[in-house]
């Protein structure tokens, strides 16, 4: 394996067959996630596996309740990108996945939703890593799940990651042609 | 290679040789960067790589006035931390290391802060891959960037990553024992 591939070939997975995998693999790859750098080592975040189908079904209702009021008010862009990736307001992935990974950071640790990022980036390699797919989806508002999975408040939930295997191919990658990379200054050349 | 000793292997390095690399071993490693998911696929960031010795300087002086001072002001337990970790207020990284990378977001593009954090997971890993340690430092403020490499106001620097080769073993990986993984609910057993 080498690693620029495993980068190269994850893609935003949003289509997901209900192909089981045992639940070591996906402790395997949420022990990667812990590897990542943290401010000062705090670790500030815990990861919530869900596999019960009642709470998935749950969270699929909710988050397409949410995603559905956002996207009515979202600028034209946004809209225009939705459309061009075909992703639809419909969040079967939710369902179909055999495992969400919520992840909540704890607020009031330095650097917390940086460090959080860092560790969810390790979590899709890893997934990667185990042929496995996965999307880091951000549903507009995410405090429901304070209740539904007993989320303390001092932790805030950043993104739910459902883990499989796909079951459609992946959009293709976007080549981001724009400049990106400069030495000793910024030069909008 | 395997990922996951390459994530283990990674730490934060503090002290850094003279020891030279080429340029386009940094620029892979950037392109990286560039492979990790972002909101809306909007990669919205800059990577800007600074080898100039007067700007490296520039940069040190900063950073040592800035932390000196938030050093005097931060609770106990960082200022407990930062002796634990004969952490130095002197940031001779940053004119050591053959390298410093400047990550800089785009504020007004969806989930900016996120999706710069994921990319720099992947920096971090990329530099690994290749042999070469890295520091994801934040000093307390890094607005002087602006002018000093020329960065537009619509972008804000997040962190410096200084690249090279490390002069000084790591110190111990932070074993972290509390419990981070949950099944179903957040559980504080």
């Amino acid at each position: 394996m080498n690693l620029y591939t495993l980068m190269k070939n994850r893609r935003s997975i949003r289509h997901f067959s209900d192909k089981k995998f045992p639940r070591k693999t996906i402790e395997l790859v949420l022990n990667a996630g812990l590897l990542a750098p943290s401010g000062a080592d705090k670790k500030p975040y815990v990861y919530i596996i869900i596999d019960d189908p009642v709470l998935k079904e749950k969270i699929k209702d909710r988050c397409e309740e949410i995603d559905k009021r956002l996207f009515a008010n979202s600028e034209g862009w946004f809209k225009k990108w939705m459309l061009e990736k075909q992703i639809s307001l419909e969040k079967n992935f939710l369902v179909d996945a055999p495992y969400l990974v919520v992840v909540a950071g704890e607020t009031n640790k330095p650097y917390w939703l940086e460090s959080t990022w860092l560790s969810i980036a390790y979590i899709v390699l890893a997934a990667e890593n185990e042929k496995l797919a996965t999307l880091t989806y951000t549903p507009g508002e995410m405090d429901f799940l304070h209740d539904l999975i007993e989320i303390p408040f001092n932790f805030e939930p950043v993104v739910i990651i459902p883990i499989g295997y796909p079951s459609k191919r992946a959009s293709k990658i976007n080549k981001n042609n724009k400049k990106k990379i400069f030495f000793n200054r910024y030069d909008s050349d």
